[in-house]
């Protein structure tokens, strides 16, 4: 395709302009949906919710579009196949919701949208039902005007995201033949700070666990006893120490093994976001910033791997004092991880240094409680640049570039299960208040986006299969 | 006095023969008194106890006795003091009990006292109303046998033991001048396993404090800030992990600068006591005893110093996993101490050492919760000598020495308040499961106990004043 044909990716502009209030009120009455799924007494509303947006589906073009049963909430599919030749994308989003609580903290009903300083007010009027709606309507403009898409399509939109996705993977895995593509684009992430056009390299991996420590079969007396008998609290202490140094190095020998060194090009591009470290620092309200030797703030808490204990308890934690050993103490620890770190070679390794240092008198055991692998497109990749591209185009500056430290398993589902490239493509004010009381999206936003996606699609359009598919 | 006179002890028989079972009955009927400190609602029966006691003492032969006000529940105080150029003794012991509950765990009501195989069954049957009456029936005997006693006694019996003994040391520097004495003898610990006579030389002090780390102003979410920012708990546990050290000696500078050593006598002592290592092991449910190099298990845990963390708590820890950096830790830690180490020099050094340890990007702070004197009165002192020698005549057998690893805050009241020298003399079954349901006093110990407080007496009353006020 790529060179063969000359698009102006303005074509939309007037299907757009004549259809912005019908646009509008499509996304305010998706909105207004209260698929929230994590709680029971929502499950008919995430179901209306899929429904819903089948329909707007149909309506808007998209092919073989269904309702597909996970065993929870449903997951929503379509699609448009007839490029020939040119690359396939998935594009992911959901339609599920946080739940709205505490109610008393909203200004307006959380699922009664309301229009404001050209914001759009409801819980999930961000995250995620904007970007779903702009995938819906970037499609739908580009299929009006022309007939057809640059590149062939598949949107799929599952409904469980908010609740841990429980049942996306295994989904993914039944529909393998359905899902080939030559990239996936995740629409869930946020703009950098000051709503600055930003595009998400990545996001760490995961691994949780549990470290029991038990000692003596009660809990003893510290006056009669204290002296002669190892004590599991301060061995679990001596293991956690033993586990990372003050400095902020992870001591599990192997642990760094496989760890990808953070490009050139990509330390440049963190080094260049507007990251005021002491602003940071004092929004914490720490002293001092603390973290590996050799990199920097931004570097430490996306790009590098860390170790943190989560939880702790133990003995006695009540008003006064109880002089007890106590029989056991117990810690969360979590790492979150980097390419090419795997969660179950790095449990190996964290198990077997803890059973190592574990002191004598007391048992140990770690258990694992979860994981998720991490996930990294090379700044450089052909998708990235192109996704950047279209970026700079609609919104008029160049995209900055992240990495989010934390984990987005569905990211893991896509690059690791059906091994694509992921770009992550979000359009979300960062202060939207995802999650919190009063969440909204910026229209700005929402409107440029439209017009990005589908400037994103003629990119990719343009670039064969082939040129998409190198590792990530 | 000491070698003008010469007494039979057992002049007394014929009193304690033609008594046993007035003396019972008075015992029951004591011990039938719900005096329990710890609940509001027996408050009138710890005053009830008290006014018995009081009729007990008058009836007995004792003089100014008085109910006397404390704040809390009264102390009771009698004494006789005719014995010119004798040695003053004021012999302790505490009239109110720990609470009965849980009651459906007694086999018999626990303030309706049942005799069966020897032994009286009931809550405070031993603790410590079975010392308080063999005190009372043995001054009794005496002043009945002789019409007056071989040396200057005041009996103290308190009635807050098992709820703190809050208003015990306020009231004692009131009354310094009254309490004026040479030895103090606290009846109120535990013969050897295997109702072993024994004496208890001493009880270690305590410091006890809560370690309080916090770090950023809320939880920070692991993934957007981990390994940018230091982490209380794990801060928490490099400072626990530099406290002791997993051999069991204590990393606190000048911790050990005032600790005297166990004298080669005690050493001695200790070694002969009938103690099986590998059954205490194993009783224990652990694989190996730890602690400080160059001790035995017995000196470890009594008369060697320690420090134990007593709790820890801080973060996510409940079912599953939440990736948080939490914003605090915490952690309690004692420590036992022993002569002559004094809890406000450990608290100084443990909190210097603790705040120089801490690690940058975390505040600490250290908070005393409780403290009390280490108590040793040597096994070469006259006082421990004559009561050994009285436990030897009436027994039958050499009793034991042993330290209790446990701290006692009277004995500190008494050591330290009153500059006394403390004897440790108790009659109780180490397993009479005072505190526990069906605490039991085996009515052996009872009726031989009292005959050794009156040889006890008698050794005592042979001594000059001076000889008792050696340095303890």
């Amino acid at each position: 395709m790529s060179d063969a044909v000359t698009i102006d990716p303005t074509d939309v502009e007037p299907f757009l302009d004549a259809n912005r209030t019908r646009r509008m009120a499509s996304y305010i009455d998706f909105v207004r949906i209260p698929s929230v799924s994590a709680l029971p007494e929502h499950a008919a509303d995430c179901r209306a919710a899929a429904d819903w947006l089948s329909r707007d589906l149909v309506a808007s073009g998209f092919e073989h579009v269904t309702v597909g049963e996970t065993g929870g909430h449903p997951v929503v599919y379509g699609d448009w196949l007839h490029a020939d030749g040119a690359p396939t994308v998935i594009a992911y989003g959901h339609y599920d919701v946080q739940p709205a609580d505490p109610l008393e903290l909203w200004e307006s009903p959380p699922f009664d949208p309301i229009l404001r300083d050209n914001r759009l007010i409801a819980r999930g009027a961000e995250d995620n039902k904007s970007c779903v709606q702009m995938h819906v309507r970037a499609a739908e403009a580009l299929l009006q005007t022309r007939g057809r898409l640059p590149l062939n399509l598949k949107l799929l939109v599952e409904g469980e995201e908010e609740s841990g996705s429980a049942h996306l993977d295994s989904w993914l895995e039944a529909h393998r033949d359905l899902l080939r593509a030559d990239v996936a684009v995740i629409s869930d992430t946020d703009f950098f700070e000051g709503n600055r056009p930003a595009l998400c390299l990545g996001v760490r991996g995961l691994l949780q666990v549990q470290i029991d420590v038990t000692g003596p079969d009660r809990d003893l007396h510290s006056g009669a006893y204290g002296g002669a008998v190892a004590n599991p609290i301060q061995a679990l202490a001596a293991i956690l120490d033993a586990l990372k140094g003050a400095d902020g190095r992870i001591h599990i020998p192997r642990f760094y093994d496989d760890v990808v060194d953070i490009s050139p090009a990509e330390r440049a591009a963190l080094a260049d976001l507007p990251f005021d470290e002491d602003e940071f620092r004092s929004s914490l309200g720490v002293d001092v910033l603390t973290g590996e030797p050799g990199y920097t703030t931004l570097e430490r808490k996306t790009a590098r791997p860390t170790l943190d204990a989560n939880g702790i308890w133990g003995g006695f934690s009540g008003v006064g004092s109880k002089t007890i050993i106590p029989a056991e103490a117990h810690a969360k620890v979590s790492c979150r991880l980097v390419p090419e770190q795997r969660p179950d070679r790095i449990l190996q390794e964290l198990g077997d240094h803890v059973r190592r240092i574990t002191p004598p008198g007391v048992h140990v055991e770690v258990i694992e409680l979860g994981s998720g692998l991490p996930s990294l497109t090379p700044i450089d990749h052909p998708a990235t640049i192109a996704a950047a591209r279209s970026i700079e185009a609609t919104f008029g500056v160049a995209p900055l570039f992240y990495r989010a430290g934390g984990s987005v398993p569905v990211t893991a589902s896509f690059g690791d299960l059906l091994g694509l490239p992921v770009v992550l493509m979000g359009f979300a004010p960062p202060d939207s208040q995802a999650h919190s009381p009063n969440e909204w999206m910026d229209l700005a936003n929402f409107e440029t986006g439209i017009r990005t996606i589908a400037r994103y699609w003629d990119e990719l359009g343009r670039l064969r299969p082939e040129d998409l598919r190198v590792p990530s």
